[in-house]
């Protein structure tokens, strides 16, 4: 257990697009955040820096002193080495090996416990959102891509190499556009949200969809999962079509993931079931009951989220508090 | 533990077309072996005077008293209820809610087991075979369906209802032919035993199976995995290149298993993989490093299974005496 007035917990979620910082008190409840953009152009020891600001400042925001933190706890996109705290190689963040854990760990003189951020966000649902208490959990999180993670009777499932349910790499269809892995076929390629954002670029293009060009034109940076949902609701009925139909998808990759892991419930997040709550659950459950053995379709909930964007950061708090009560 | 003298364990395999029921000393050498067509025919009350009978003649030929047997651990096919040892559902057994459990522990007055037959098999490999000692071992067991089971740190992942890993059923290609689930596209309907003795069935018909047309015909109930061994031997290359498309096509199941599980050991077994191991492994191994994530492909070996027929015998024994030590 952390020593007595230690009672404050980092969550620290290091996406791709945005980085958040969340200070914790001992009962998680949030007692400040930090959000700022990802800055891919400015490499290692800039961005290390900006970590370590945010964390300082979300503790001076909260007048929480350095003493009373018991431990760091940061989400991390991979491939990461976990036993000792390095992001291997995280393109968006223009790291290649930075040995995180060490850093703050230095820095701050407390305990850092890194995670996958899809895996920190599962354990964030299974500990404080929509599947506490359940005994397989599944988070499917489909964003700029899809990923996956599973919490099996209380702890995340590991492999390997540290992560699993790479469910975004899962092959759907034979032979269809390339994936950033190399490989065709992946789930990715259908039904993420750059996926979705390069097909609305070219409806747009043809101008069948034309709020969504007027709100961000066939540039598939600017088409963002908010930007999606704005058009659909104010009439884009090609940009509806074109989501569905990923939706669905996607929902032949979980159903997939239900025949082989045969979960309570299925947690789905990220940014694109934020943005278009309704339409992802009730495609992904039509697919699914279509997809997946009946006997695991009735036993499997699926539901959304409930932690929003605070998942990962509260994952990530929660695995270090874990972490710290086992040493 | 069990008490002193009772050291030995049954282990019985209840599989769709054999049942093989294995006597077991303390260090699980096989004592005794009894071996039997299943006869779906035959019902429930028949078959299980059949087990008993088995049971009771290898205790015989074993010499081991009825006293020193500390327990029975049975592989079934699913589904299953496990926590009361309830055959649900049985069709090649013709067996409706069998009590199994119940009426052997009556029966011979000793505690009893009963697993899933598949993930039994992978137990025994984990236990005894091609993958002791790993963290994460994915089986996967081709046959006249596929199944699949994993060990996950020396224990079975167990789904909601009972089992998981229903790898037959996983989609692999969009809308093939129909499967005995009801959907289209599973991997059962490309790459098991039942689809590659229909599409050589349909060889022999045009006479471009001519070897295997002598051994069986065009007949798919005699069209067996040793069959098409003997076939492919001899000289048909057809048969030859429909397995090694089938086996691509498992391969692909397996790299989806890969991404999910991202094991240390990937065990293939069952009928076909005995029968042709060298194809198997070889087009498992290829189609997988063509498919899954390239860390995942390098960190998971895949083997042939080491125990053969008798895998889901001696890991039903194993898990037998397992639950009893934890009694």
């Amino acid at each position: 257990m952390a020593e007595n007035g230690k009672k404050h917990w980092i969550g620290f979620d290091l996406g791709g697009t945005k980085m958040l910082c969340v200070l914790f008190d001992h009962k998680f409840n949030v007692v400040a955040s930090i959000r700022k953009k990802t800055k891919a152009e400015e490499g290692a020891p800039d961005s290390l820096g900006r970590i370590i600001d945010m964390i300082e400042r979300a503790l001076e925001e909260g007048h929480v002193e350095r003493e009373a933190l018991a431990g760091i706890g940061l989400g991390c996109p991979g491939p990461l080495d976990l036993d000792n705290g390095i992001v291997i190689q995280a393109p968006n963040l223009g790291w290649e090996n930075v040995e995180i854990k060490n850093i703050l760990q230095k820095k701050f003189k407390t305990a850092v416990a890194v995670a996958n951020d899809v895996d920190a966000g599962t354990y964030g649902e299974y500990r404080f959102g929509a599947a506490q208490k359940a005994r397989c959990v599944v988070g499917v999180f489909p964003g700029t891509g899809i990923g996956g993670g599973c919490v099996y009777e209380g702890r995340l499932l590991r492999g390997k190499t540290g992560s699993c349910l790479e469910i975004g790499h899962m092959m759907v269809s034979n032979g269809s556009r390339l994936c950033g892995c190399g490989r065709r076929g992946c789930l990715e390629t259908v039904a993420s949200r750059l996926a979705i954002a390069a097909e609305c670029a070219i409806a747009a293009y043809r101008g069948d969809a034309p709020i969504l060009q007027q709100l961000a034109g066939t540039d598939i940076a600017k088409i963002r999962s908010g930007t999606l949902a704005e058009a659909i609701k104010s009439g884009d009925k090609t940009v509806e079509k074109i989501v569905r139909q990923a939706a669905k998808q996607l929902g032949l990759g979980v159903g997939n993931i239900i025949n082989i892991l045969n979960p309570d419930i299925v947690v789905l997040g990220g940014g694109l079931v934020e943005a278009m709550k309704d339409i992802f659950l009730s495609e992904v459950k039509d697919a699914v009951s279509k997809r997946a053995m009946p006997a695991f379709v009735k036993a499997a909930d699926i539901v959304a989220a409930k932690l929003d964007d605070l998942a990962t950061a509260m994952g990530a708090a929660a695995l270090a508090a874990e972490s710290s009560e086992h040493k």
